[in-house]
């Protein structure tokens, strides 16, 4: 196994990383994302992801030789550097000193005309995506719809709050979010609070559906709703205003699935 | 009204405060818990809840005057403390300058025969307590109960994420949990991940049933599980290994309301 040794914060790969770990600009830029720690490049390796480059801290590569003998078999170029530069490229508190960089799909899965999906239209938050793609890959959902302006799902975050099903399950990015889904031709339940909406215990789901959960703060778009087949709703009761948006996806999965 | 005015920082009031923001232990032996923020503080108002006393920063009390003569009507007691000062006792990063310190509930409420409850065994996370209060109240859920070894309920954490839920649903802490729960003669469901388990939406869920969900880690005990009418799953299918305890609630408390 050859290993490269960079001792220089300034080495253009260390520079790299760090971009590739906080910006969503640079990840598309580059078509590249960032896995960190032993457990999510285990998962990468079990399902056929490649390593473009992977770098190990000094450390790491006595600590955890056996795991690491696995991953060296499915890396491109190897790099090994200093737990103290380690620390700087990495996006958690507690290194475990493993990171690879990973090529991000060059084109989006087909949306199959008997798949029953989830469609997040303008999702914020990483940790959201997170679990809502658990409870999907649980619960059967064929694959994840994404419009392009929601949150990144190869950000550490997400990939982390994921564990590692943002890896394994179809995550399809849209550009024109409506019209895609709409040329799809699925069926589509728009979620949305409003009494006069159909409760989703009364749906009857069929294959050939794609629930739409909106953003977190302001839901669907308009345009959305209205291009939906369905506008359907969790009754609530109470003083709450509506449910999280995990929450809300959770509880459609599960009616659409079950 | 009446202001006390503090500025030192050696005063017992802050570090009263202090205290209960970052301790279970103290707010258990004190009998007081700390809510912050214009929006929780304004729930409790509407739920009766008497400040004990009510603390101030000087930006505040000429920042939010209106919001906060309601407030002042409340308040057995009112001080007034300089910015600098309310930054050490906030629990928040930018804190808006409104803190009560509020008496604990002397007695847990009963269960009732013809309620519908969940019932948390060691939940060890805030978040997902605030989270599962939320989805609770929003699905009707008779009231909480929680183990008396789960996350406190009164801490800031807890009441943060469940955007003042947990003041205003039934919060029951069972200190003999398992016992005092067979006591009740409610039927019991124990959520555990096992496929002999029966399927939730094969249960018939009636009035006086209590949903048992465990510990983010390990579950029920096995003398939850054992004591409970009837073990039940949500079918999982894929790589996951088990929906995370928010999500498993929000499920199961679907499932049990709709």
């Amino acid at each position: 196994m050859n290993f490269k040794v960079i001792t220089s914060k300034d080495n253009p790969l260390i520079k790299l990383v760090c971009s590739l770990q906080s910006s969503a600009k640079v990840r598309k830029s580059e078509g590249l994302f960032v896995l960190e720690g032993l457990r999510i490049c285990d998962d990468a390796c079990d399902n056929s992801i490649r390593f473009d480059k992977l770098i190990i801290s000094k450390t790491a590569r006595e600590k955890y030789a056996a795991t690491l003998s696995k991953f060296f078999a499915n890396a491109d170029e190897i790099f090994e550097i200093p737990d103290s530069l380690f620390t700087k490229i990495s996006d958690t508190t507690s290194p475990q000193g493993v990171i690879a960089v990973v090529k991000t799909p060059s084109f989006s899965p087909e949306i199959s005309s008997c798949g029953r999906y989830i469609a997040l239209e303008n999702l914020n938050d990483p940790s959201n995506l997170g679990a809502i793609s658990r409870t999907a890959e649980a619960l059967g959902v064929s694959g994840l719809i994404l419009s392009r302006d929601s949150v990144d799902p190869y950000s550490p975050k997400s990939l982390r709050a994921s564990m590692g099903t943002l890896l394994r399950m179809p995550v399809i990015i849209l550009n024109d979010f409506v019209d895609e889904i709409a040329a799809s031709g699925l069926k589509t339940y728009a979620c949305v609070v409003d009494g006069d909406a159909m409760p989703i215990n009364k749906v009857n789901f069929t294959d050939g559906s794609i629930l739409l959960i909106g953003n977190e703060a302001n839901g669907l778009t308009d345009v959305a709703k209205e291009a939906a087949t369905q506008r359907i709703t969790i009754p609530m009761c109470g003083k709450a205003e509506s449910l999280n948006a995990a929450t809300a996806a959770s509880i459609s999965m599960w009616e659409m699935m079950k």
